[in-house]
């Protein structure tokens, strides 16, 4: 059956994250459910990952097969905007490889989070509000010690089930745009939960609470209790999944999506 | 007693407008709640206008009377934004002549009305999504029918009860940036609901379905029945208030607030 690929963005806000579930609102089950009445059958999908509740995403992408001809992309991409909620958008649809896979052909991707340094009632779902100290000089050393290949078991959810620890981190480092705080972390996967448990420890560096130099030591114990505590989903997105065959992917962003 | 302005910013999403109401969850009634907790006594506030349900305000004043001393303004300004829910923020208090007023000696008031022409997850309840054509060059030739003193009738509630329909319009035009329109509008003074209407009749200017020459016409004229339908809430925002004893006041935005 031939294979297509979307590219979505939605706001996590009012989901339980992406993957399907019984009893729950999930972005995958809102997409399953538009593409199966535009397909006139049931259609699944795989995404290139999972992001939990309340994570929003600029960029992600999922696989389905359809049995039939889908006729015009531009005009099945409107009527798919047309039928799912506000919060959820198809920015992309197109003919793949049939053996292409959102999951497994991902060799890189990049999550941003993002700290609202001041009370914003406009950014309350979009960030996570943080008036502690925030060093950035300090927060990009231990960036810095994050580089490379490691066993990243102490950012991980404890009892994830995750059977490989070892992730490639490509870059790393936070930077300022006026109130907001970005930190972006590019590596070839991630463990679960491991993002937020990276900011999490970040923010204890920047307030002082721990020391930069932290990071080597609690990379070698492997000890999540060691590492801070999980920053809040609000602040996290998914924003760039690149693949070997789609060339010039780009970053998204709130407004450039 | 002492009177003090406070410059505050909300977004409306959640909220029945800034007018206190029974049975309704307002602006300022979780103002007023916070400044009686913080003073233990009851406070009650008048602010610089109304806005509607889902209306925001970048940049609103209101004005209350203490009858005991405040102590250190800066940490008065910390302890009301932890009482304060998240979309609700103080971004300023200070003291005035106990004679100033927040509604009667606000000069200019300046409102911004924010259209997203792309499907965009993030803007939900921050614009009014509207993907039908723009020609900007048209609703800028009506906008510049509008600046004047008239008898702005027709774009007022019908049936609102205000005497005075005569406003004077001093700036009124669209800009884009990225794939967001932002109207801004000046005037001394505005009925209720014109923003909101003028913006309507500005979309259907911009589509072709009035021409941009209706204007004078529907002024002289006066039916709120000929102008355009009302542009939703969401979009709009009021972003600036003037007073002769403010100097400086500048404009709100959604990072720089």
């Amino acid at each position: 059956m031939p294979r297509y690929f979307v590219r979505l963005s939605y706001k996590g806000t009012a989901y339980s994250g992406w993957q399907i579930q019984d009893n729950a609102v999930t972005v995958q089950g809102k997409v399953n459910e538009t593409l199966s009445v535009l397909a006139g059958t049931e259609v699944s999908t795989t995404g290139c990952g999972r992001t939990d509740t309340g994570v929003h995403a600029t960029r992600f992408y999922a696989h389905f097969d359809l049995p039939g001809p889908i006729g015009d992309l531009s005009r099945f991409l409107y009527s798919a905007n047309a039928i799912l909620p506000e919060d959820i958008v198809f920015r992309e649809i197109f003919r793949v490889e049939d053996t292409a896979h959102a999951r497994f052909d991902a060799s890189k991707r990049t999550y941003e989070y993002r700290i609202s340094t001041t009370k914003n009632p406009f950014l309350k779902d979009l960030s996570y509000q943080s008036f502690a100290v925030h060093d950035i000089e300090r927060m990009n050393s231990a960036c810095n010690l994050m580089i490379g290949t490691h066993d990243f078991s102490c950012f991980a959810r404890t009892h994830s089930g995750s059977s490989n620890p070892v992730c490639t981190v490509y870059e790393a480092y936070w930077r300022a745009q006026g109130d907001i705080l970005i930190f972006t972390i590019s590596a070839n996967r991630f463990l679960r939960n491991m993002v937020r448990a990276v900011v999490g420890t970040m923010l204890e560096i920047g307030s002082g609470k721990q020391s930069a130099d932290s990071i080597p030591e609690l990379i070698r114990k492997g000890e999540r209790s060691e590492a801070g505590a999980s920053a809040p989903a609000s602040g996290l997105y998914l924003c760039e999944v690149v693949y070997p065959f789609i060339t010039n992917p780009g970053k998204g962003s709130f407004f450039d999506i």
